[in-house]
Formats: structure tokens, sequence, C-alpha cells
């Protein structure tokens, strides 16, 4: 199997860390996404979505979507220790965490970043080249939702060290990216959420993310 | 176990949809959302994001998100007729179609309808009850990222019944749940795209829909 990535990118860095975490390596190649080679045969036809990171398998199928190719990593081949949990009942759990944690933080954030840096003008759509504009309302958007986010989750990780409680997961990568992504629009965590902050903290601590 | 559920939601009827296919049933208890009753005790402590569905399990443990209430179901009470997938392999494909279709469709529509419909003023973001405020903006680039979701997936459909091939899974029950918001945003798929309408004319004829 190979892994095609760019490691600049957001989502190529969440495999990157997972990988770091498990401790182990698999054979890779970088696509220089600004430079448009995701556009160019071999790559297009691989990932007609036009982006990394994506993972081919050696019957060839294609898996892109940071989560899903870690997802196979670990049940294939990399079990322990687990990110994405032991039992049906912590998978969900983990799974709801990381889904809440995408859908209401990650993803938006990531659209208030391609609808504010003049580096993804003609870009804002993930995989396109296009007239498509910026709009500053969806930047907005992204700020708005992820001050609900975490209003929403501070009281919870008042007693819980990491998102799903004691143990380190999947969840805390993508937690760990909304943090960076925060940097990048210079958002800080408002000090009325001490517990939010206090995560951000303990996940900037651990060695995984060195990456 | 019971699921707390509102059939009329969207996210509710994918659980449902889910529960059909299986061909079972389990406890379930109504929350009218449009009443505000999940702001009330005991659903405010359950689930403190504010939304519906949300599964309680026995030993009290809380699963929202629908897909990860059906990964929960599928994983340790009804594993057939498997919806997610039997190897590794094919579990992460499944997983992949699935988040494509979610975060570039089924996300922006649903962002899309809370921001045009006047049902949703004062209640824009899910769980919420507040003055944010309806952007136009945001349904212009919700019908931008369904065009170009179409644009990429019409080729792929046309050797696959399915999005994921010759198997129905829970990436299908998102991309009905797609083609209900186009209805909803009155966004007619291009002509041009022809085995996207084949897709969800099939999709339209499964059984499981009909809840």
């Amino acid at each position: 199997m190979k892994l095609y990535n760019f490691t600049l990118a957001p989502n190529g860095r969440r495999v990157k860390i997972f990988l770091k975490f498990k401790n182990k390596e698999i054979p890779e190649q970088e696509i220089n996404v600004r430079e448009g080679e995701q556009f160019k045969e071999p790559f297009k036809s691989m990932n007609t979505f036009n982006c990394v990171p994506f993972l081919q398998i050696d019957d060839n199928t294609i898996i892109s979507e940071s989560i899903s190719i870690c997802r196979y990593l670990e049940e294939e081949h990399f079990p322990e220790p687990t990110l994405f949990g032991s039992t049906p009942k912590m998978r969900a759990y983990i799974d709801m965490w990381n889904r809440r944690l995408e859908l209401d933080g990650y993803s938006p954030l990531g659209n208030a970043i391609r609808n504010k840096s003049s580096f993804f003008v003609n870009r804002v759509l993930a995989g396109t080249r296009n007239d498509i504009k910026q709009i500053p309302e969806i930047v907005e958007r992204g700020i708005q939702m992820i001050e609900l986010l975490f209003q929403r989750i501070d009281q919870h990780l008042e007693k819980n060290k990491f998102i799903c409680g004691e143990q380190f997961t999947i969840a805390d990568i993508t937690g760990y990216s909304i943090f960076k992504s925060c940097e990048l629009l210079k958002f800080e965590i408002p000090k009325t959420l001490p517990n939010t902050i206090r995560w951000r903290d303990t996940l900037y601590k651990q060695d995984c993310f060195d990456v």
C-alpha cells in the first residue's frame, strides 16, 4: 500500500499524527497540491475528488478521507493502541465525539479559512480551481459555530482529561486540528471556558503531534 | 436501550430507515423538538447538544449522531445484513463515501435549508434558540457544493448501482437524505448528469425509505 499525501495539508497531517501515535511508517509519496499536481495523471484518475490524502491499497482500491484511511489502517494493520475504540459502545462514543467536533468545529473552521485567506482565492472549495467567490459571512459563521461548540464541551471537559475520557482517541486528533485552525484564524478561546483551554494545553503536550 | 427521536427530523429519519432496512424495532420515545422539548429536563442533561436523535444504552451512556447510533446498533445488535461493511477494506470504502456525501452534500444542504426557510429563524444552528441570522450566501454556497458533488459522482455511478457498488449501504441512506434536501430547496439535478438521476430513482424504489 502507499499513502499519497501533502504534509502541509491539515488532513494530511491527521494521518501523519495517527501513524506517529502508532509508531508506524508506511510507504508514502508527496503530491504538491499547491502546485496542482492532484489534477494531473495518474493522481487525477486515482482520486476524482482531487484531494489529499488518499491511500492506495494493494488491490488498487483507493481510500480517501483522512478518518477513513486511519480507520482502515487501525482495523487491518495497526490495531494497538486503539484510537477508534475496542468495543461497539466505545467505538460509537468516540465516533460521536469525532463527528461533533468535525461537523460543528473542524469543518466550519476549514470553510472559514478557505473563505478568508488570500491563499485560497480561486480554490475556495477543496479540490477545485474555479471562480467561486470567497464569502466573508462564511468566516463569521465559522466563528459563531466554534464559539457554540466550545461552550457546549467546556463542562464535559471538566471531568474528562481527553474528549472521550482518560483515553486519547482519534477525536482528540480532530480536536488538535480545531485548535490549529483557531490559531490560523487568530481566534482565541474565551477565558470563560477554562476546561477547553486546559484540553488544548494537554493536547499540545502529546508527542504524536510533533510531525 | 431507548431511542429518543423526532420522526420528522431528517437525522431522525436516517435511524428509522436503518431500522426498517434491518427489519428491527427498538423502544423509542418522541421528543417534539419543534416545541423545544429537547431544552427541558431530563432531555437537556441527557444530550447537551440539544439535538435528536440520541440513544440511551442500558448503562445510561448516551450516543448521539445518527451515523454513530446506526454504527452501534449494527455492531452490537443487528449485524446482518450489513450497512457498514464486513471487512476493514469495505468498511473504510463505505465510510469514505458516506463522509464525501455528508461533508460535501448533506451537511452544506442542511445549512442551506436552515439559512433559507422561515421555519428556522432563531434556530439557524441545530440545537439552539438565539438571534443568529440567516445568511443567503450560505444557501448559495450549499447549491454550489451540491452541483460540484453531483458532477464528481456522476461518472462513478455509471458503473455502480449504489454508491459503493452492488451493495446498498449506509452511504445510500445519506444519498437519499441529500435528494430529499434537494427537493426541499427545489434544486433539480442537472439533466447532464443522468447517472445521478438514475441513482436517485433507484434509491426512491427501496422499501426501507417508506418510514
